[in-house]
């Protein structure tokens, strides 16, 4: 930790920060830089106790000085770029800028299993509903995450944020086609409405992947037709109408209850 | 419907446009307006099916000649303001602006009924976040919620349109105190890590108020001293974290299962 080389930057037009504010703003560029933007003391927490590198920090002036769980946490980058807090609120993308951040390697998932319990998002649009997915997918022990093409992108600063540091939990994997997912050898499983077989007395195959579809249009056809099972998460109250995330958690919560 | 007045406005500077454009983009000037903007043809139909009247529609001139469906929606206003697609986005407060808008009334809440089964909102920031938890209740059959004082505005355009409709269901106390929420006389319930009852095997008082907290802080302290019972949801995946909104799909599911 010692070795860290601390930069003081003062010129917005640094060629470094103009590449971090890239990282930071644009959802996709992750893809193309090959690293993540972290932003946030939470998130460079719960990278590092999954063992990420930092390769870079970057921290606002005042939080060097004033705040030395920050400081130290910053120092576990080689190289640290020391900020005004104007010019750190040019780079978050964020509506509420942290003071701290650093960049890590994108982290490579494991190879997909087919075998594996899963969860698939299917073109889920809304990065606070993708976040929260992953978190619930943590908690409920689903270890691995197939974002089919469409979905938000899971690396992105939003989705990151939402997620708390599942992220560094669960195998992602991104782009997949819908052949990609039928290639699974676990049984799909869905919600519909239409579903006859209500969730509390479905007969949950286990293991297996959960289909998380669309916020508006819901799961692809060619996906929905493949699924082994598809379940009615019972609503007496008479509005049939989860948020998808929050569907999701009542399906996670359900099988990781039969399972225990 | 055929009474409706079609006024084609072109100057920005109208000033019915310029009170919409503080209603559609502040989040509590409903609250001195009396009155609530509705972004979308689909809370419009959900205000209509409840029974509220339109006070006030907004289209833009493209919508009103392409779209028929939402044509005969904005025709059970009494008023009709059409304006170019420019000066919609600008009267937006949503990142993707709708084409369509209506303005009712800010509906009254029945009394509150201490015995009945309720909701407590413990100053949620996240407007996606109270969004959700209000369709999870109105779909788990809980008709009563109570937000306290520093929760997101209810009635807020985020707020409404994560609601999807919810509200039109839902009997909202907004602006509540601590006392206020202790004179409730259903036991409170929340949940908590450190809660050694787990949600699948507590026994769940019936009917309950559930209290669900603050984004970061949890519930205060006050409020969860006076819970009747603290349940943890098991998360054998071993990240004790789920976001606030999935934590009361959980919740109201798990209750709702066991009243069925």
């Amino acid at each position: 930790m010692s070795t860290a080389r601390v930069e003081a930057i003062s010129s917005s037009s640094n060629p470094t920060l103009k590449a971090l504010r890239v990282l930071a703003q644009d959802n996709a560029a992750y893809r193309t830089q090959g690293r993540v933007w972290l932003e946030g003391d939470h998130l460079m927490r719960a990278a590092l106790q999954r063992g990420q590198d930092l390769e870079l920090a970057v921290i606002t002036e005042a939080a060097m000085h004033d705040r030395p769980a920050w400081r130290d946490l910053v120092l576990h980058a080689p190289r640290v770029l020391m900020v005004s807090q104007k010019a750190f609120e040019q780079l978050s993308g964020l509506s509420s800028a942290a003071q701290v951040a650093a960049v890590i390697r994108l982290p490579v998932a494991p190879v997909l299993d087919p075998t594996a319990p899963s969860l698939v998002l299917d073109r889920l649009q809304d990065a606070g509903n993708v976040g929260a997915i992953l978190r619930s997918a943590s908690a409920f022990g689903v270890r691995q995450v197939l974002a089919m093409k469409g979905t938000a992108a899971l690396w992105s600063p939003k989705v990151l944020r939402a997620g708390m540091g599942a992220h560094f939990a669960l195998g992602l994997h991104e782009g997949l086609s819908v052949d990609e997912v039928l290639a699974l050898r676990v049984p799909l499983v869905a919600t519909s409405s239409h579903a006859t077989v209500d969730l509390p007395q479905a007969d949950l195959p286990r293991p297996c992947a959960w289909v998380m579809g669309h916020e508006g249009q819901g799961v692809n056809a060619a996906l929905m037709a493949a699924c082994a099972l598809k379940v009615r998460i019972p609503q007496p109250g008479g509005e049939e109408s989860l948020n998808v995330a929050a569907a999701a958690a009542v399906c996670l919560y359900e099988a990781a209850r039969r399972a225990a």
